[in-house]
């Protein structure tokens, strides 16, 4: 194990109507006015809106409202929510929304007190000089972003897509009511699924050793994934499987079972530059490009793959050939995504090579590198987009 | 799974020579006098004592001090504790040592704002008002406290033992530096072994449904302790399997595996009776009753004792029996118990039947009966011990 600090004091309230409670918590955290953030229209359909805006209401908590938060959150629409959070003089920021909705609230949160252009931060030019806190009413199990200190905003100028970790991103407060999922659309469940799968798998593959109890942990975690997600694909009215997904979605990011392993992140990376260039969903990205990662690199600990193939997929073939082992579970972990009708190549999302030495050089852009399993360079990367065309 | 509220904000600060930081850290969080709450002679025969001291005299941190916590701490002492916080105007508690320590400099930190008797927030007649500031530096992984919201006072008249679980209980900091642990006596490393596999199946019976998640994460630090405490056994020096112990004693006890699911704790109840009347160590306790409670239980739910017994210890008998399955579980977890020098029965620690009538009344006392996986009645609780003798 490696040293490392663990801090993750978000407050999880979690289970049947607790977004109820939201108006007169904020209230109760001294919130005076409010921005409140979302997506499009299926929070008003769903008349999540109309409960959030009745309990801030009868808390007698003022808001302002921005809304049309899309997927790959815009740096745009962030910039037009600090504007108007310093015009308005808000004071919180609550997020009702999935991973897309609670980043750019951050970005948000982050920016109105900065004095400069918010993008530098997430370029690291600049470090943070202090926060609005956040409040989230998550809708969508995926990106963990409701207790992480993560957030990924995409600069519509050059499509450029950069993440941020810092202390100072994570909520002060979620909450989880797993009953808020039963509208999901069937694309979002399995985006979503594919999303909470890497976050488990980017933190197993490592090279750190003596890191028996995170591996168990997050071995434990994907094979929770493995029988809810297709049970939840099934029904999606089943309560009690959307509450298991969305504490699993939850665990998988707050970064405990992250802690004291290297971390390795490449795929993230790789996806990204795809997500940000063709706009498609970062889960369908990450199931196109994890095997295809997983392809490129396992020969460099093929250990790690056997216990992957062993403990997460059962597999059971002679022991005498761990590279066999190895690919059985990369073949196994295809299977599954395709099975629960994700995809797993660029052709199933209409993508091409074409501009595959372009994402490559971006993927690398930030140190002439990516990845800590094995450190990737752009040409690496661009071998490994070949490998899911 | 149940409703919950997850908050877990103590920072951790894991690894080599992180205590060194603590002086100037309580500077930071603008500590002027802090209470140093320790046991006995060995954290000044380790140097330990030298180094923390060093660390506050060099940040410029004032401190007044108070050893001579025992195992099974006492209220006697706890009373002291802050009569000299009030004295000396105290505004933090460093504790520095295993599981006794912190509970005692907790329940001290609660009671110097408390202008009753701090003993009647621990029977449960009075709620805290306030606390100092608690701060940690983990020397015996063991009872989770450098985390949990939970503390354990032995009343020395009538010698009632008592727990409180409560938010306001919640270090703020601690510092789990693993070499610490290399000088450890032998007994106190399968002690406090012994409690985090004990903080593990408290939490692992429940009669909860759709658990997966948190029951594969348990099934995984139980593992790992199979694993580990052996393997430190043999080699106290290794550095790497004590970071992995430190760290799922945390993990066992932050609370994170316990959410959504029922909790048991009637082998904590009962084993507290024994501490508290023989004062023998509460993890050699835990290897007598935990046995036991299972033999006397198991009946109630034998389907969680299979997955128990297959999940843990990776029995392999034909389904067709369950019961089979169930009790050869249990045996294994027994034959584990012995074969790393704990105790299973009452006899190995020399306690006869003599007193099992009282305590089995003291167990039941606060509601009339003990634990949810079964609710136990005192004649339940007293052939429980009888099974242990």
């Amino acid at each position: 194990m490696i040293d490392f600090t663990y801090y993750s004091p978000t407050e999880i309230i979690f289970g049947k109507d607790c977004h109820m409670q939201a108006g007169e918590r904020l209230r109760a955290m001294g919130a005076q006015k409010i921005l409140l953030h979302y997506g499009g229209a299926s929070i008003k359909r769903s008349g999540l809106y109309d409960q959030i805006t009745a309990g801030l209401r009868a808390a007698g908590v003022d808001f302002a409202e921005l809304g049309g938060v899309q997927p790959n959150p815009r740096l745009g629409l962030v910039k037009e929510g600090i504007a108007l959070c310093r015009k308005e003089g808000v004071d919180l920021v609550l997020a009702v929304g999935g991973g897309s909705v609670i980043d750019s609230a951050k970005a948000i949160a982050l920016g109105t007190p900065f004095s400069g252009d918010v993008w530098d931060i997430f370029l690291g030019k600049a470090q943070p000089t202090g926060r609005l806190p956040v409040v989230t009413v998550l809708t969508i199990p995926a990106a963990g972003s409701e207790s992480s200190p993560s957030a990924v905003i995409t600069n519509e100028e050059g499509w450029l897509k950069r993440g941020l970790t810092h202390p100072l991103n994570r909520p002060v407060l979620s909450f989880l009511n797993p009953a808020l999922c039963r509208t999901l659309p069937e694309s979002q469940i399995r985006y979503g699924a594919s999303d909470i799968m890497a976050h488990l798998m980017e933190r197993y593959f490592t090279n750190t050793d003596h890191v028996d109890l995170s591996d168990r942990l997050l071995e434990g975690a994907l094979r929770t994934m493995l029988i809810k997600l297709p049970a939840i694909l099934k029904d999606k009215e089943d309560v009690d499987t959307w509450a298991e997904i969305m504490w699993t979605g939850m665990v998988a990011h707050n970064g405990i079972l992250g802690m004291g392993r290297e971390e390795d992140w490449a795929s993230h990376g790789i996806e990204h530059e795809l997500s940000a260039l063709y706009d498609i969903a970062h889960g369908a990205g990450l199931s196109i490009v994890f095997p295809a990662w997983m392809k490129y690199v396992y020969k460099a600990n093929v250990g790690r793959f056997v216990q992957f193939a062993v403990r997460v997929f059962d597999v059971s073939l002679p022991f005498a050939d761990p590279e066999a082992i190895a690919l059985e579970g990369i073949a196994r972990l295809e299977a599954f995504y395709r099975s629960v009708g994700l995809p797993t190549r660029l052709a199933d999302v209409g993508i091409d090579g074409a501009r595959i030495p372009e994402m490559a050089e971006k993927a690398a852009f930030r140190g002439g590198w990516l990845g800590h399993f094995v450190s990737l360079t752009a040409a690496d990367i661009a071998e490994i987009y070949r490998l899911a065309l």
